[in-house]
């Protein structure tokens, strides 16, 4: 059997590698995806084989992440349960899709991937293997009964196999991240009660610490999408790494909170989201003067089902894809700038405009003159009180 | 004819005071609510006499407004368009409805109200009056094609009429005041692209010159309201006066949007909502590790409409009444307690806890001794996948 | 002045074209649409000019009313208040939208209806104006308060105008005919204790006076449209000709129903819908076999905003364009065929078969396959079981 | 070990009381609940005893089950997919809130049943025992791998266990009958272009040869529910009875279609659900004319989801609860009277009145007196319409 195994050269993984050749006497493909993790990649091959694999894919998936992703996330308004805002769920469906690529190029039979069975990466992984590959054989050893049942065995399995075990203390919670974001979870943050460690933070300065003057910065909106940060057009890759760097710098897009996970159970999680923090906040921003009353209503009440969806990993299924479609009509006119003022942990919008904004001069006097006639308004509330008023009498009616 | 007008002793109010009388031949009861706007409320009578009234009624109406509308309100999660909190659409409702039981206490056939045509304050008066009193008769003198065209026919009137004129320069904004917010629009913000003037701002300290050491408060909840503040229970009114007071110092609250009227229009709004924007912080907080996932997904889906009642003046009509139903079910288990960090405008959770949690220790081993079996998750993805699965071998057939 | 009217040749239009002269001295345009009304319109232009108009209009726009309105709704599902399948509703803004075109090409200032001011007409004649034509002014003579005000007088006006009344007797109901249906209200039909008159009827067969045989018809449908009926390719006109026809004959597509207008009152309707009331059902069943179960149900949580803004009027408008993109998104893939069974006023599905069903043979091994495992079923009831448990454990705590 | 098992003293469950001995040496109690399947319980304890188990429980729930279960869901107007009526659905919960209360009273540890892997019964029995009662162990033998493979294994193992074996032949597809209704799926149903067998169906005449003359009933309810029938007042379960017998005679109440399992797969069902198919029209007549416009759409928005929750098998869920709570405020106003036409398969509204009606006399006088004022209907639709010209101007600068 060839397996495809999603590897990062961590001890996991090695030594997931391993027990998949022994185990299914398997040929084992290992598979790296950079989706801005920040990590050493360059000897990931190398290191790959010394544990066994034929073969080790690194791929650079940056690109097409912050663009094919993030991006349109981004343009659908999602935010998790008020708060989260996604950064790990939607990495995992292309991680997921290149690695069923690498498979279908190298024949492979199998996938495997070291996420537990307690998370959502596993399934977020493997709703994307079955949507784009349906007869696929998942590996999760994780969930295999024959795999290892605590970490004494992992180290000996290790040591017996040559697999180099880190030397660093291991942090007392876990960790992901991507271009878009950090996520902390277990450890010492299983306690909802703890505020989270203060060193913990990578990408974010303490908003304590952060610097005592505030910072204005622009970004230019086209349909929807971020295209220009302090007038400078930058593709959305090098856009998110720019602002990630000044968001960061201010202490910009912390959150902590407990969600609630796909498969039952509520977790502690904190995050670092700086770009997509002030993106997020500055797409409102030119929303609120370009976007129709009523589309964006509609946009909101379907919006928490659009971030469920991603959260859930279900990304490559034709329920997002059709929402995608409303999301996608409801940005086409969000082009414009706003100007947001990063200061101490806070993102703050102070102005917005738009070549075509629904909210300018020519509106106003359009109100003002002759067009907006206040006599007007008799008229819309009464049609709009006329049932509360039928209501209301035979209610007396009843009483009197 | 007897009128009862909503007066707050301004110079609008005062000339709509006479005018009533002369236009109409009209008695006119003049009513003032106080719900926390922090005027000097106790010359009111005697102004209104010298106006013309034949009785002022003041009103203290603030615990009523804290308990039955702010409450219900906060328990609701309501924001309007991801960033208004309602505080002023959430008072005109009671003082219509206070303004309608003195018409009934008085005998008078009409109300009158000093808001404009253009605004939504005048809708949610009227609904609420039309709502509780179906035959009564609205007197709107702004949308009068016989009242005054313009602010030099006023004052030409008030002058004639003895009406003193403040002379006080009138700010560059309009506000609107309450216990839960000020409000302000108008003048120098009506360009979005403006950041408001620094020294507009009167709850909240400018958050650049906010104390530089942060503050950590703890609020309780129970069934989805705040009962107590560091420990010390507080009925609804002093709780959000005092919350108000320290939010406040820390420059927390501050919001700067364009959202759109009911009656059609955009409009640019600034507001300063200290206590409102904690209390809604710390109960998401609680919310979290007290509320069933799908309750509060499912109260996420109904919120935006809740919030878009509330907004346009729907606040006495059966649908807001149906939806505060499910809302109050929603908020029977959030009882707990939230910690809040403050500081320089930002408001940060550090902590929640409580003790019927849905995510703490017990549930912690509940899921990692026997009882979750991580294998469970193969078949919960699997079934998951199912359609997924199906639909792309549906759709390969079609391309094979 | 040039005012474009719509105008029917009935009594009211003909009054209203020669008042429209008088009242504004101006110059009038009518303008009849052919939306299937199957009335006599081969005289119109010589009666209008007879009565004044400088010109007339009569438009064939049945094609367009059944290719770009009624096939795009109803692949949308759109079904107002579970009943009322918008017959009237759609047929408004495409008469409304070619008016506007004529009003340009004869560059007129001014569009005027005979709709009176208590309906939904108005509204969806003069929104998609006003959405199309932002400038244009809007003549509704039945809310001026210099029209008349009682039949008396229109009755004196015709015959000083010379305008001929109709001898024939007026029906005791008014009805509203087109392609897709006719709606009959107002008069003997106002008390919603009465079942409509037996020969009130015109499309529709009484259910116990049809044919005792039932037929069964096969309707085949791409992307969610029909385009064969019993194996025969036509087009949207002529395939919703022959199934009214054929529907019509068996009684099927009557309903009796009290609405809710968009204006504030309610109002009772009964309609015919022979074809319309077929091709739902029959696309119901397509989509049960070709629709993915999420797609399906989030159509369904949109479908009632969809049905309400085609009711009161919102065709051309942002939010109805936002939803349509996600309705033909999940329309795209329902092909396939139903067959109906027609039978004394039932419309009754008895199979359905599409290539690419997501329920065939196929499936079906697959399912009992080694793919279908029973036991993930264990995994899946446990997980979703999880924060029911939870939820019950935290309960029984706090009661113990 | 002990164990209650869902018995219904078939073939099937009586082979897995004696399995479940055997198996697990357990001490089993069987247990078996009358929600309306119309089969003979008598000789059920003695048949149960003599397969060895200790002790036998025959239930009447029929009252129950018509009161706080299928009345409840009733009243909010709950459709599956529009158009199953969830029969099955609905008596699940119930059934396993007595198994599971039973399981208390013996001191049992394990309730078992006889639902197959594929459907969706075991979903909802197992969701109400883990709501019910957390830590009960589950024994589902169809899901078991021990478990026969195959028919003649069975077979085999009865007749060694001295099992009776039905000696007529086997239905075609499978059935399960209640109160409310009776589903048919599997074997000849299975391919969904053929029509139903026509003497499947037991609830009801096959419209072909329902009685040529129209029956005109009436249904009277009270806040939601259904109370009298032709003016004679009667509690749920009889009032269901009876009109089951009146409905079926017409032939009122299959419907056909395929439908989306919790579980992942389409499949195809066909219903008689006479009483409730009735009820559900009666209760929309009623409601048109006493339920406010608002609540109403509200109600039809959340209703989907509502079924859903219902159909998976979610009934003792909090959610499900929270929007009870909803749908209960929504029914508050409806009482009145329905009348409806049953002939030949079909139910058809012919009229509606209340005492509270709020389409009556009353109110057609109160919009054609001074207060409903056609000119107000201006101001209406030109608010309405305001976004939309601010919107088409902006589109036309931009080409201009």
């Amino acid at each position: 059997m060839k397996v495809v195994l999603a590897y990062s050269g961590g001890l996991d993984t090695s030594i997931i590698l391993k027990w998949l050749q022994e185990e299914y006497d398997a040929e084992v493909i290992a598979y790296a995806a950079d989706v801005g993790q920040e990590e050493e990649l360059d000897g990931l091959p190398e290191k790959a084989k010394n544990t066994g694999a034929s073969k080790c894919y690194v791929e650079d998936l940056r690109e097409e992440f912050a663009r094919d992703f993030v991006y349109p996330m981004i343009r659908a308004g999602a935010v998790y349960e008020s708060g989260y805002l996604l950064g790990t769920s939607i990495a995992r469906p292309l991680i997921a899709k290149r690695h069923i690529e690498i498979a279908r190029e190298q024949g492979a039979e199998a996938v495997a991937h070291g996420a537990t069975g307690k998370g959502n990466d596993q399934v977020r992984f493997e709703l994307t293997f079955y949507a784009l590959e349906p007869g696929i054989k998942v590996i999760a050893p994780w969930r295999n009964e024959g795999f290892f049942q605590s970490r004494t065995e992992m180290m000996q399995y290790a040591e017996q196999h040559g697999i180099p075990i880190p030397v660093s203390a291991e942090k007392p919670y876990s960790m992901d991240r991507n271009l878009l974001h950090i996520s902390y979870e277990g450890g010492v943050l299983e306690d909802p009660w703890n505020a989270p460690p203060k060193d913990m933070f990578l990408l974010t300065t303490d908003p304590e610490d952060a610097p005592d003057g505030a910072e204005e910065i622009t970004i230019d909106f086209e349909r929807g999408d971020a295209v220009a940060l302090d007038g400078e057009r930058l593709e959305p890759l090098p856009l998110m790494q720019k602002l990630n760097g000044i968001a960061g710098r201010h202490g910009v897009g912390r959150i902590d909170l407990v969600e609630n996970r796909f498969v039952g159970m509520k977790s502690r999680g904190v995050y670092e989201t700086p770009a997509g923090t002030v993106l997020h906040r500055a797409r409102e921003a030119v929303e609120q003067i370009t976007m129709d009353r009523e589309v964006l209503h509609q946009r909101d009440a379907i919006m928490p089902r659009y971030a469920e969806l991603v959260y859930n990993g279900f990304w490559f299924a034709p329920e997002r894809e059709m929402l995608q479609a409303a999301m996608d009509r409801a940005a086409q006119t969000v082009t414009g700038t706003a100007r947001v003022k990063l200061y101490k942990g806070s993102c703050t919008v102070t102005g917005r405009r738009a070549e075509r904004s629904l909210y300018d001069a020519d509106i106003a006097s359009f109100e003002a003159g002759g067009d907006y006639d206040q006599a007007d308004a008799n008229g819309f509330i009464r049609l709009n009180a006329l049932r509360l008023r039928v209501g209301s009498l035979k209610e007396q009616d009843a009483k009197g």
